[in-house]
């Protein structure tokens, strides 16, 4: 089962186009985790556990897990393992991008060595630096097109009437023999993510930005999910894995999902 | 001692504007170092022992490290610890960027766990996602502006008289508060690489490209330095490294790094 089919079915099964973002930093984690093994996969565990019936997805940022040196690396491959053991995605978030035989020790680092079922990517560099990734046929490919921070303005929006979010995501459409990629469009611009869907057409948006990052839900849900109400990915990290950091913590992750999930699906179909 | 003083230091020590890539893949390394304990730290042990009075700084790519999982990063991180011994700055090839947190996760990775010198990133996320890695002011930051392979041209060139990549070398310019800031520009492109320098000023430009990629050397050095005929930062990887694939190896490296070190010099001062 390739990546679009193994995220549609779990979309489906848990009727959900949330997606958790596991992003580990272990002053944030109850104090109880400290003491064990492994707190990082400790932790993820803990709120897969509870929320595993409620996601089309996870993803884990690498950077969170680099931050801990092999150690912390070594909890993220625990992490997808545990996951995949379900049969739910995982999307990789590196945002990695180079050329060449660089590019194709990335793609085998991302796929290979970390087992994702998807990554992020960065388009900076072009087509040829994607290429490594887009030849794993069954593995999903989500290329950054608008973010949702302030340096968004910065370079993204260049090109007049035809900036480069709009050309990106015309080219990753054009790209798309395979059926595997995706893009990556913030939150915090609905106007924006409404018009990369008429681009995309079906292929996946996966969408950050709700929650700390302050998108709005409604106008991101109607604005990036296809015309079935479906291929939206909409990623909520931190406010659901801090949600308390006390010993209910897994609990009120699971209550908070829950309730983002159905806020999620009272959209989908509005559109 | 900062990256930008410890470069020029470095510079002026060997009289030498060549970096070596240590991008080692152990398909290509002599079949006598896959017996040893650490192959990929015993390799580039072996160049730099016999390159370390040839050089201005090292690049390794982290790619290739990832690529062999976390063991691969255990060599990553022992050869960094063993070039920085003898006072060369390391410049860590990551091409990193993203947001927030995530940024700063990325930034404490590169500076406190792999400990380089300085790194490479992805401008694409605008502003607030290089910020973490410039507030390590001691640090140098490379930011892609243009590159040597064909998919430069999807989205680098947008923007018509007042491309993307101007625009790049223009902001970095601007954001250099710091003055730990630097560019990349490919060697393929040895006019650009001129109007870079010109907008750049005196900061430092890291020129991959020559060799494997095809750069040609005479032009990339003169349009890359500034007038005192420094601070362009010539990388080689592949054709150094592999330059023999027999016992002389290292030897061999030497000659070709020594080469390319007084080529690399008698253009210095034509521009």
């Amino acid at each position: 089962m390739n990546f679009l089919e193994k995220l549609d079915k779990t979309a489906k099964l848990n009727n959900s186009l949330l997606s958790i973002g596991l992003d580990v930093d272990l002053s944030r984690v109850p104090k109880l985790f400290l003491n064990k093994d492994d707190p990082i996969f400790s932790f993820n565990k803990a709120i897969i556990d509870e929320t595993r019936d409620l996601v089309c997805a996870y993803k884990p940022n690498i950077a969170f897990y680099e931050m801990y040196g092999t150690y912390g690396l070594e909890s993220l491959i625990k992490t997808i393992e545990y996951i995949s053991a379900d049969n739910i995605p995982v999307i990789l978030d590196a945002k990695r991008s180079d050329i060449g035989s660089s590019s194709q020790a990335y793609a085998k680092s991302a796929f290979e060595v970390y087992k994702a079922d998807a990554v992020t990517v960065n388009p900076y560099l072009g087509y040829d630096s994607l290429e490594p990734f887009i030849e794993y046929k069954e593995k999903g490919i989500f290329v950054l097109c608008l973010t949702s921070n302030p340096g968004s303005k910065d370079f993204q929006m260049i090109g007049g009437e035809d900036p480069v979010y709009k050309q990106v995501a015309r080219r990753v459409k054009e790209w798309n023999k395979w059926g595997n990629l995706g893009l990556v469009v913030g939150a915090t611009n609905p106007s924006e993510l409404k018009e990369i869907r008429t681009i995309a057409g079906d292929i996946p948006i996966l969408i950050p930005g709700i929650g700390a990052q302050g998108g709005d839900l409604q106008s991101s849900v109607k604005g990036g999910v296809n015309k079935k109400g479906d291929r939206a990915i909409i990623n909520v990290s931190r406010s659901i894995i801090y949600s308390s950091d006390r010993e209910d913590f897994a609990r009120s992750a699971k209550l908070f999902a829950r309730r983002l999930k159905d806020d999620i699906n009272s959209f989908r179909y509005l559109g």
